[in-house]
């Protein structure tokens, strides 16, 4: 890690991003929603589950980075527009995925906060594009990626200027096919030893499999994680992307109430 | 997972597994000791040491699966002569290692349970042979090993009569150097899913940093594993073997308190 | 391999990409030069050194993509014009990678061959951007890359109407650190019956050490390999970047003359 | 490799080991036959058939490591005397995988080289074991292991007393699935940097692919290696075991005439 200054943990304390009324770094954050955004009427539902669930944002791919060309591809601009409609409808910061430097300025009046994916984690053209703007980034880990070149990856948008970023542990590739990645629990608690910057979870890509996604949660909370990322849908089984992996409302429900009672156990206990 | 018969959830319901007066399976099981026996006097303070923080069981390595011919091997016999004397001093049952086919039955004589290390995971001889006899076992994944291949390795145990075996998951290797290897906690997960055999986690070997060993059990508990091995050293900066990763007996102390807590909290709260 | 459909062995007879007097596909090319371009000096020299020892296109990076910030990122614009002045003095075609889609269509004014890095192998706008040109693009290996998702990368560039593909294996990400990466040679010849599109190898990637890349050069030959793309610096001691792994002038004359001889005895022979 | 000290190529100049008429270190050795001795006829047939297109060995399984305890296991003491048979029928020397240590002594009646399978590269007990011997060994690499760990197990036979150690590439365990490993010609030549021993190559587990297995064997000659073990069946579509890679006797006879060809050219032209 020795080439860190502006991500290292010896340069300053705890980062604090203010985001609606939640604080990544201090508060616990849950950011829910669908893989894609689909549809107005999707959108809305789900977003309005969510909500109800206490999900504090909004997630939702409009431009999805996808393995074939002929997948659904996202909505696109059309469903930055849904996203926006949500977002006013629920009440609910939007986090939503940006892949191309050329939409990064435009972006920042849909969301609240860019994602940069795993597959573009190592994008520099796009990192230094995200660390020109002032809105909160969230950094996924690339698949193949280590602690240290992921936090270089951190050092690039906050060396432009956005001090404002949020790693997301989202899985490694590994030869285990049982998970759809190995998500990386101790990377949690590897980062608070050397970087300020707050540290998220995404157990949907991490395990790929919903029924692993309550523990894999739970055990983000207990491993120091300061928020979660997953996906939810209303009817899984027609999703357009990833249905495999998502959570109706009922199981985020869950989810949402027992990982912020672990939360608050784990704040009082220790 | 097409081949599994006995370890199978479809099978049978969970396993208990009962040495000393607790219940793998059951209880939430906590063994720790120093990765190698050095000495009588090393090894019976570690045992004090650990049975008065609340440690169900000492483990402590005899014969020492080592990298390079030229390290510390372990005492053998001699080892297990002192486990015997800190097993009675401490009031402990003994957990150690088995290397090798002729060892298995003599070994029996003076430990409570037999260790199959991750090395030696598909060293299907010696699971045979840990078949054959009624000493609880516990298998640990190989670095490189599916959960697919690894319940596999128990079914050899579990066909050939020994229904009481022990899964540890211990990490696998993966790209990262960060940490010595990948603690993958959604094995713990995903085992319940498959399998009816009791599974705890050694994050110790997990992880290879002393300072991850508090969060990741923590987060083993809330992943639902049934217990953890763990490494103690009275001087670490001495020990013959793994010093890095071993805990001082304060820094154990408060990691089973905390364990032991969050296992309570777990089990009245879900 | 399921979505294939453009890259697929099936859709046609193997692709030929005409680039100066070679035709990928057919002939064994050769592509040497310095990792980064540096000056116009080190350039022009590296040019004439490699283009003596025989070599049929030149690379040469002016946009590097640097694990840190703080590294020397490439000279740009600037790189671009030494390299359309090297390529004028020695008469070989020029290869130089494009980080960031604004830069596509301007940076074929200067190149013959615009790569694609590993980093960037599933950067999907940047596919689809290079897609819309007719500029032959050589696309590398991800690191952490199956085949079927390279493959489905190219589909991408194919799909958007540029036929002109070149795939590169570059080494993928293991768990060794003998080397930088590990080198998969039968990628190459399973991609022979995957896909009709040339696969060349950088053993200089593969390996990371340049005592390895003559006889890695020569074992691509062996698994069919339609050409290679090597690191060669003047003075590899003083490189601004990889200087572990670049040949001399003299070490790349030798792999020249070998790599030829082998390729022919290939064709006579079999 | 800090730990090496009998094993390093620092320590003596080229390991030379004749079996039969044959030298490992020097001569381009072939081993090939079935994967598991399965009945007296088809050994006898399959020996024939290598002997007749060349093989130098011949290579056989009486005990099989298998993943399922309900695969066939090998038909032990009784295929060790097929495979004594084949050996005076086809006058090859045979090579047969050791499982056990209480097998050592009395298997090298039998078995002209003594293998230890992947698997069992870190039991460190039967390492032990045949370095009591004078059997040459053949120790592949562990599908998980570093170059300095499996030169460490050699070291462990060495440092007993067994120089005869001739090492066998076999295919590391990545994430890729369109092979079964991948197959690391780079260790190859690697190992000719770091060790005196002869090493050779598995193209059948290292590729899990018929189709491939010429190409790689090719490879493996251009990259340096000293010898080639194929796994050949006279029908493959009914092997007990590792049945969609095992070459048919015409296809391992085109094999030995092009890999031997090679090897001629390679040593005449550098």
């Amino acid at each position: 890690m020795q080439n860190l200054k502006l991500a290292s943990i010896r340069t300053q304390s705890k980062t604090i991003i203010e985001v609606g009324s939640m604080k990544f770094g201090q508060d616990f954050v849950v950011i829910a929603g669908p893989c894609s955004v689909e549809s107005e009427k999707q959108t809305l539902e789900i977003a309005q589950a969510v909500k109800s669930a206490g999900a504090h944002m909004l997630r939702g791919g409009a431009f999805k980075p996808r393995t074939s060309p002929y997948n659904f591809q996202g909505l696109g601009l059309k469903g930055l527009k849904i996203l926006e409609k949500a977002r006013e409808a629920a009440g609910l910061p939007v986090v939503s995925e940006v892949l191309d430097t050329r939409d990064v300025s435009w972006m920042c009046e849909y969301v609240d906060i860019l994602q940069i994916g795993a597959r573009n984690m190592q994008n520099f053209s796009l990192l230094r594009e995200v660390g020109k703007i002032k809105t909160p980034v969230l950094l996924k880990r690339g698949m193949y990626s280590t602690l240290s070149e992921w936090l270089n990856c951190a050092e690039y948008i906050l060396s432009e200027g956005n001090p404002h970023v949020i790693l997301c542990e989202r899985g490694i590739r590994t030869f285990e096919t049982y998970t759809r990645n190995t998500l990386d629990l101790s990377a949690v608690s590897a980062l608070k030893e050397l970087t300020h910057l707050p540290v998220i979870v995404d157990p949907t890509h991490g395990t790929g499999k919903s029924s692993l996604i309550l523990p894999m949660s739970l055990a983000a909370v207990a491993a120091g994680a300061d928020g979660l990322i997953v996906e939810v849908h209303n009817h899984p089984e027609i999703a357009l992307s990833d249905k495999d992996q998502a959570l109706t409302p009922g199981q985020f429900s869950e989810l949402m109430a027992k990982a912020m009672n672990l939360r608050a156990y784990m704040e009082n206990a220790y």
